[in-house]
């Protein structure tokens, strides 16, 4: 029977206990929510909520085509005009999410006969980009500098170094500044996506790159989320304005796919204009992973030290680590659970994220709660 | 210099005519629309403004997070029982674009080993899910029952035959039920991608799955947006609920990706429960096109047959097509413009759609500016 194979794959991810569910959640729930990516507690602000309703009445329910068709609006024109100016580059070009945005960047920026270097921490969406490129890819081991230049050293063509600037996982960063140098030191491009870092790390939010000093390079495109920090849906890639044009002319992923929403374009400007006009969100996120990262390490937890706003929580098992977050929601948590085949070192963890919003009083019942039900 | 190769592409681009520049478009255009894919006319419909509009308010700026962690709402699920009551099918599984869908069930339903058969005229995002599927992927000439019944009799394991329903370029059906009868004589699976059926074919816009009688049959998969008759953002896979279960389990782009927006959830469900309100809706848009396609004829331009909304005309290259959509734009009308590299045959024209709420005045004068300004 077609698909017949399925049946057998479920039965194999039943006995290993790694079924996934999806768990509707009602509008207003009653548990302390630890595991959105909603980093700075924007999505519910009325500005951005608001942002959002204005756009759909003004602009309509759809963008009604590809960007380069009828899917251009002026407000995504605003959008990216206030995006590229927020994180100092040139231009910044908007797409229906950042797993569009990182296909479109990766791909865009390797013809054949290049190399990308990507860094085995890499977002799943980096990894397609790899995989979908003509160019040529090399995995080296996580933030490893040396690594990568030797990566680079074997290549003669064009190449680019592909990496996240937090992992999404651990929540570590990487060490940007140094991987811009050995990157010029062989003429080779840095590409890095931002979605954990834009809004929380850097001058008032503006991102990882930004923090690094590489905003506005001439050999640095960045790519973000605006379903993150900005509280929305969508992604964006930022650079120079030659690559933006390139990638309106060549990416794939932009040319055939609809334009984003009017609504999600008017929740993320709303957002980022927030942003701007209260710059201490982004070091209040910062704050409350760090306080967060010290309760748990002081209980006796194994969390890793957070460079952004995920705090990662080392788990025994896959199973454990599902009990662990089960037991959470019944004490009225929500807490991330990262299990394989999710993490690339196949080992579990409870993610935990810091928002700007969260008060100390909440960060203390997380703890105690996580310590409690610990496995 | 990193990038540099860029500017050599644009010089050749800009030698070749071939430059894409985004035009953005003001709230209200005096110009008449007969390029969006808004089938059916509902992105304005206040009803679907409104749906967007409140389910922000109601559920917040975005989904927070991955459909796994926090990204699902009971917004999401409401919206995925509705479409799946309305196509006829088990289960269905909302995406962030009908590019992540697609790409999410080309590769989860193409285990290693397994053959992808796939039609020389499917859309982008069905390429680029063979690109990335772990299986082997032959390209069979466009529509030719034939080759696709010799491609799967050359393997042994499991087989999947891919397929738009609709082909955006030139509006053309796929023979669907004879597809499903070669692909069961094979006991191959058949994904089909209905993004321009959706709204437009089958009983009360149910779809081209549908109105082959296709619908909730255990070797079909469909996928569709919810980006053009539905007038939101988004893309949808539609199926038997082992599938679905499937693609949650397994599916990257739906387990690395932020949920849909709430925002554009609320806007699709509006459009839907619009839809089966009106079912006349579809009947319109064919007619429109059908309208279309005989008064272009009759006016002896060289258009398709349109099997749904879109009506395709041919350009006699690629700047004659550019300078004829110029010259519509300039006397009051938007017409699509495709050319290299975003036709499959190289072979240039101005891409119409039909949409249900145009008027029999506007048809007509659409007709004429072509006529008029034809190359």
């Amino acid at each position: 029977m077609a698909f017949g194979w399925i049946d057998e794959q479920a039965d194999a991810r039943r006995r290993a206990g790694l079924v996934r569910t999806l768990r509707p959640r009602p509008a207003d729930s009653p548990l302390l929510d630890l595991a959105s990516n909603d980093y700075l507690g924007l999505s519910r602000h009325p500005e951005v909520t608001e942002g959002a309703a204005r756009a759909a009445r003004t602009w309509g329910g759809g963008a009604t085509g590809s960007r380069l068709v009828t899917g251009t609006t002026e407000l995504h024109t605003e959008l990216e005009r206030e995006l590229a100016r927020f994180c100092g580059v040139e231009a910044a070009l908007v797409f229906s999410s950042g797993y569009a945005a990182n296909l479109a960047a990766v791909t865009a920026l390797a013809p054949h006969g290049s190399l990308l270097v990507s860094d085995a921490g890499n977002h799943a969406s980096l990894i397609d980009g790899c995989r979908l490129a003509r160019a040529t890819t090399q995995v080296v081991a996580h933030a490893d500098l040396e690594a990568v230049r030797k990566a680079l050293g074997t290549h003669e063509g064009p190449a680019v170094l592909v990496s996240d600037t937090v992992f999404s996982v651990d929540g570590d960063a990487a060490p940007l500044a140094a991987l811009a140098e050995v990157c010029r030191e062989r003429g080779a491009g840095l590409l890095v996506d931002d979605a954990h870092g834009l809004g929380v790390l850097g001058d008032g939010g503006r991102g990882g790159a930004h923090a690094a000093g590489l905003a506005g390079a001439d050999d640095v495109v960045v790519t973000a989320t605006l379903s993150k920090s900005l509280g929305s849906q969508g992604g964006v890639v930022l650079g120079p304005a030659r690559v933006i044009d390139h990638l309106v002319n060549a990416a794939r992923t932009f040319i055939f796919d609809t334009g984003l929403a009017p609504a999600a374009a008017g929740a993320a400007l709303a957002a980022l204009l927030r942003l701007r006009r209260e710059p201490e969100r982004a070091r209040r996120a910062r704050a409350v992973a760090d306080d967060l990262h010290a309760r748990l390490t002081a209980a006796g937890l194994e969390a890793v030290r957070p460079d952004a706003a995920v705090v990662s929580v080392r788990a025994p098992s896959a199973d454990g680590a599902v009990r662990w977050a089960a037991d959470c929601r019944a004490a009225g948590l929500v807490a991330g659970c990262f299990r394989p085949p999710s993490v690339p070192d196949g080992i579990s963890r409870l993610r935990l994220t810091a928002r700007a919003d969260l008060t100390g009083a909440q960060i203390e019942r997380a703890v105690r709660v996580i310590g409690e039900t610990r496995p």
